[in-house]
């Protein structure tokens, strides 16, 4: 008989219930993978969508465990999980991927940091402090970064502390490290999967591309505008970092490329992330299909790239909260591979993340113009 | 305001719940829209997809009528469907695409080709008969086709009639139409669709691939090997279809290309279709973001090839019937370009479609020996 991982006869769990489950929900149908998801809310973007959607706190010990004890194999799409529930469920026999041993490290970006320094993986030099006042034993080390250990997500748990007067007014009094600012040129971006064989596959490189004028990230496109050697030597690093965190899954590697031409590791995402949904139509398999075929142990997709793209955010206006309204929307899927997903959710905040759009071009630079366009035509606002 | 046809406040429904209501829900993920399907089971391809899911029989006057009475805009995935109960839905406001008045010409063959005569719309000559011994009249014209006028679907229905003795052994003794037998030098498809605001867009003609070996059609492809005058007249021909008919929605239109370099129109289906399941790898846009775009009102999506493609259709294996087994899966989907869409039916049976499988590649050659090679690599069975 054939092990089926397909069917009625197979449970996938995913553990949260927002974009990324969705877009794996949507490309799980391809393979009939029965995909259950459990968050806070049915409102989330999986709920309607999962085959089957429980309400629960992912960070819930018990809600975990009595969500988890029936499934084949356990997954999640935010990091943010009690990994105790997590490593009693492998105990008793479900396969959790990304291992629980690897989210613990991952949680907590002080262990993260030390796992790069251990394994000789190319990272910022750092400190790990307990509380603020240890701040003051590096004074002369400013400027620097203070990440929080646990619990920071999209930007948030992190600061940037320039002189002393920074220590009273922006510092975090919790367990943090900190970190010398890199004088990066790039941040690039690489997606590595493995599954239990031990196969590996990495993605080609996605750079940011930050806007000076008006200082943030506007849009990720690939391929990365890098020199080959470059392309190389990152994608031998991602594959550095899943093999020595033996990880089974698809995993984001975030690197800065240093003016010197260094890569440095910034930090790691143990799951589908923002920097790979170009691949849905960019790549011959997307990355949600690509974690799906490591954590079923399948044999891995083929991602060398169809079209280059860039994809871009679809953000909450920051004057708007209330129910979603995707103001110009009609304007931009007239346009000619213009791709826009959104995610479900009812209601907009101010830079809430909406959905995204990738938009692919023969010429990058062209999809780059169109992409400035088509983020000047649409507004998540609401009524 | 601006109208919304996404989120909480917009309802779709879709009446039947098969693989075609299933892909089009993957599609408009990506827009936001609420699918709600009716069809007899929840064990249908919708079931645990659809944004709601009712059991209910397409074919009930009052089934339909409560499920579509709160909906904004009405459709189909199969034309079988009671269409008294469209038309009050319509009379009383609800937007029912395609019109319910064309999928009554549609399901009737008989009325079909005389909407073809009528409108000079180039297709094989016929005659319609009420019952069996009506045949005899037209002994002189044989061998040709009977196809029952009513309830005909995936080749049931229709017989090839040779002698005198077939009028006995093998014609239907019910409403047909008979109809000239064609010296077809190929099969080809063009798939159109339509808005309501009277924009028109086609998709490249696609090709059946007939096996002279097998006796069957082994598979679609696109771009047609046709010449460019014959792509033009037949996509000139499914706009006259399209518009003649005055239809809301996305139709295919199956043409005949005579050896004498003609084009007739065999039959017409007034939704998505199977010879259009390639587009969600090979085109711009797919027929499923394409019939919601139509229905919805939307500006159509482009319709240009990004890649050329071979699509296989996935049935079950003759001996088998019972739990769905894909032997051979992995296999299939380790290969570069080789795209695998499960239906999610839970049983097999003797060639049920239970996915389709589309190759693509810059040669068209190379995809279909890759589709070749495929299809004796995969098989459904059961244990």
């Amino acid at each position: 008989m054939i092990k089926k991982w397909y069917g009625d006869t197979f449970k996938l769990g995913v553990l949260g219930g927002g974009q990324l489950g969705r877009m794996m929900i949507q490309s799980a149908m391809n393979f009939d993978v029965h995909v259950y998801a459990m968050d806070r809310s049915k409102s989330a973007p999986c709920g309607t969508l999962a085959y089957d959607f429980t309400e629960g706190n992912i960070q819930s010990y018990d809600d975990v465990i009595a969500f988890g004890k029936d499934k084949d194999v356990l997954t999640v799409e935010i990091e943010h999980i009690n990994v105790e529930a997590l490593e009693q469920l492998e105990k008793e026999g479900v396969k959790v991927f990304p291992q629980p041993r690897v989210l613990k490290l991952i949680q907590d970006k002080g262990l993260q940091k030390e796992f790069y320094k251990k394994n000789n993986i190319p990272t910022a030099p750092f400190h790990l402090i307990d509380q603020k006042e240890n701040l003051s034993n590096y004074e002369n080390e400013l400027p620097f970064i203070q990440k929080m250990r646990k619990g920071g997500y999209d930007g948030k748990g992190v600061t940037s502390l320039n002189t002393t007067a920074d220590f009273t007014s922006k510092a975090f009094d919790t367990p943090s490290l900190i970190e010398e600012k890199v004088d990066f040129e790039k941040e690039l971006s690489v997606l590595v999967a493995r599954n239990e064989h031990g196969e590996v596959q990495t993605f080609p490189v996605v750079e940011c591309e930050f806007s000076e004028k008006l200082n943030l990230v506007e849009f990720l496109f690939s391929p990365a505008n890098i020199d080959p050697s470059i392309e190389e030597k990152a994608t031998v690093l991602a594959v550095d970092v899943i093999e020595k965190l033996d990880m089974v899954g698809l995993l984001a590697v975030e690197l800065f490329l240093t003016k010197d031409g260094e890569l440095l590791v910034n930090e790691v995402a143990p799951r589908t992330h923002n920097s790979g949904h170009h691949t849905i139509e960019c790549n011959y398999t997307s990355q949600f299909e690509q974690h799906l075929r490591a954590i079923l142990g399948l044999p891995l997709g083929d991602t060398s790239i169809i079209t280059p793209g860039v994809m871009i955010n679809l953000l909450g206006d920051e004057k708007f909260e209330g129910p979603a309204v995707y103001q110009g929307m009609e304007d931009v899927i007239s346009r000619k591979g213009v791709y826009v997903h959104l995610y479900g959710k009812p209601t907009t905040k101010p830079n809430r993340k909406m959905g995204h759009i990738t938009i692919t071009n023969d010429e990058i630079d062209q999809a780059k113009s169109v992409a400035r366009e088509v983020q000047n035509s649409i507004k998540v606002v609401s009524n």
